[in-house]
């Protein structure tokens, strides 16, 4: 009875909505059952409204709205406003506050004729305390975070894709954990406009989408622009880029990692190994501190005006950003802009390099969303990553690598992960 | 009668309001009867609500609000929230909007003791449709924009300091033409969280101020941070800038430029001269269009659902920013990240660059708000600048420079411009 309807991906649904043979009607429905299905479980949407969507669905199929991105079922993270659901930024705060306004990457999906589906669960302010979202792929485990709704909504169908943020480790964590792709573009390709900021250098809006083609789609789609795969004989060059982080990563996340690595040579890729340079591993160190300090600015009308309804957890994150004083605070952005420069330099004979994405599998229970580790350091250079599901651990749960690219060349960068996907096998492959 | 009450400096307050010679209730009333006497000429206030000021000055005058900027009345630019009253974005579309948050700034200044006097004029959005707000020194002329009200504000004693913002020249201009100083800080310095945002990488929250003092105290005041001035036998070496922008600017701006560099010279300052290189004269062009491209993605949802409440002006700058296409942003936005990069070159042996701050005086009319240009490349540099008026021109109203900084080096541009603003005199210095 639960068994997904499988959704075709965006390039199929746009050529079957163009000839006729699908409608944006039954897309919508599609999701809709499946959230009627499954959310009493999963708990992935805040809020969602089936005549609203069903009312959008019908001005696609009546030809009134058109796009690149028509007909497409897409869910929002809650700490992305939306013009008709509230926006509750995942704290009792907010509970049923409404700002009227649809965030950049709303609208300008609205205007490529998406169908906004509603919005879905963010941890509270896009930091760790999780909200009710279950893992679907088990619901005993949690499905990552911040942007926890959003990874499982689409990997349970609800959604075809959903926009989420990423301060840290905010895409990539909940898409591995949920058995997705995770597109955190380069820094300002989606702008920021209407959404709640944490750490403002830092924030990234992106995509969490079934493969790399609908991720691609969606964010190109919302600039106008459609994605070219790459040439049949493009010949690419991975970096295997090593660091003390690794450290962190389970034995059977490093194996599914170099497994996945030599199905990619085997495909043609060219594969070499490289150290992080020291001054980036510090960079780590400080992105966590630039993010505590910031979220104590950030959050300081909450701070000062309901304090007792933030959690221990956002609490106690913030009082490490006091200890912070304003001359380390700006020498550590300095550094941190130096590093941005300096970044390029990593990519020396390398197409792209490959990196992994989460300690393991998702852990059972949802109290804890994981660690975001793997994610602060190409957030705070500001590179475009491309998560990926490669395998499944022990527990039968995803583990996964991330790709990452230079900055501002996230076309390459889908190329890339596209064809390494299709080449690599996914969880199942 | 209608004399402005002087107001003290900020560290003068601090002090008087700690032996008790002063009330904050003194200097909340006092720019409470500017505003009276002078609001409905001038027109830099929105909304303000006299009595929320003086429950504030008496929260702080019983002692149980202190902190750095503890009964310093501050106004806030509409296009920045405030819980407690309505931010508009200074459009239509939005009159009477309430978001129930306070920005970052606006919560940091209550944090540290400040009394919120209210919202003051921003022209639409932020971008050049002007508001309401006449110069204070000349209602026939306009006050600049887009930080209108806040500039207007403070050079009419309405408030002491207040919060404005920048993505072009909307701090620097409007300092200028109303004679007060204008700090646009290093990107990010001030949180954007809580900011109505126009172009991320680029939109920049800053303070308009009588004097450097109280910009500095105000912004270091947020961080918890006091402002030390330079140690008295600082030398400082000043390199005046020359770009092909200085061609727009009039004959009187330039010369008051000179002779305030000839005082600076006189007084011990270091001067020399270096022309801009020809790439960074190629960043110019390209902030315009970053603005133009991500105002169309910042006010995706205006456009779609009330385009006929948007200005004709906004609308065409908008319709500039469709030709660009991806590709070519992203191109633009490499570019700006190397230049940041490669502004550090710009400082070899100098301190600080000298560049004009605004085309001339500030024009008869209120149609227009003036040339933002020559605070374009130092807001996509992201490099902190220091405005000050200089002179006064044949109109009668002042003209300025700019003082620009290293990324990152907030306090050592203040206590330059501090020192350069002692020396070289003011408006009727």
């Amino acid at each position: 009875m639960n068994c997904p309807t499988t959704l075709p991906s965006i390039a199929e649904a746009l050529c079957r909505l163009e000839t006729g043979e699908l409608r944006a009607r039954d897309l919508a429905q599609a999701c809709l059952q499946r959230i009627q299905a499954r959310d009493a479980e999963v708990q992935a949407y805040v809020a969602y409204d089936a005549n609203r969507v069903l009312a959008q669905a019908g001005e696609v199929d009546s030809g009134r709205r058109r796009g690149l991105l028509r007909g497409v079922p897409f869910a929002v993270k809650d700490v992305i406003q939306s013009a008709d659901y509230p926006t509750t930024y995942g704290s009792p705060i907010y509970a049923g506050h409404r700002t009227g306004r649809d965030a950049a990457c709303v609208a300008l999906s609205r205007e490529q004729g998406g169908v906004l589906m509603g919005k879905v669960v963010t941890s509270e302010f896009a930091t760790q305390t999780p909200g009710p979202t279950r893992n679907p792929l088990n619901p005993a485990h949690t499905p990552g975070g911040s942007s926890s709704g959003s990874a499982a909504a689409v990997a349970d169908g609800m959604a075809m894709v959903a926009w989420g943020t990423q301060t840290t480790g905010s895409i990539t964590r909940p898409a591995i954990y949920c058995g997705v792709v995770g597109y955190k573009p380069s820094f300002g390709l989606v702008s920021t406009a209407g959404v709640g900021l944490l750490s403002p250098l830092q924030d990234t809006v992106g995509i969490l989408a079934r493969d790399v083609g609908d991720a691609a789609a969606t964010v190109l789609g919302i600039h106008g622009r459609r994605f070219q795969p790459a040439p049949a004989d493009s010949r690419y060059r991975l970096g295997v880029c090593l660091s003390s982080q690794w450290d962190h990563a389970s034995a059977q996340a490093v194996n599914a990692l170099h497994a996945w690595i030599r199905r990619l040579a085997a495909a043609g890729f060219e594969v070499s190994e490289r150290a992080l340079p020291a001054d980036f591993e510090a960079l780590i160190v400080d992105q966590g501190r630039l993010v505590a300090y910031d979220a104590r600015h950030a959050l300081a009308h909450e701070r000062r005006t309901d304090a007792g309804r933030l959690s221990p957890r956002l609490t106690e994150r913030m009082a490490g950003g006091e200890a912070i004083d304003l001359p380390a605070y700006l020498a550590m952005q300095q550094r941190a802009a130096l590093g941005r420069h300096r970044a390029d330099a990593l990519f020396e004979g390398v197409d792209a390099l490959v990196y992994p994405a989460t300690d393991g599998e998702a852990e059972a229970g949802l109290e804890n969303s994981g660690s975001p580790r793997f994610g602060a350091l190409w957030t705070l250079l500001h590179l475009p990553t491309v998560a990926l599901p490669v395998a499944r651990g022990s527990g039968g749960l995803p583990l996964g690598v991330q790709l990452v690219g230079r900055y501002g060349q996230d076309e390459a960068l889908l190329q890339i992960a596209e064809r390494a996907a299709s080449s690599g096998g996914g969880v199942d492959g």
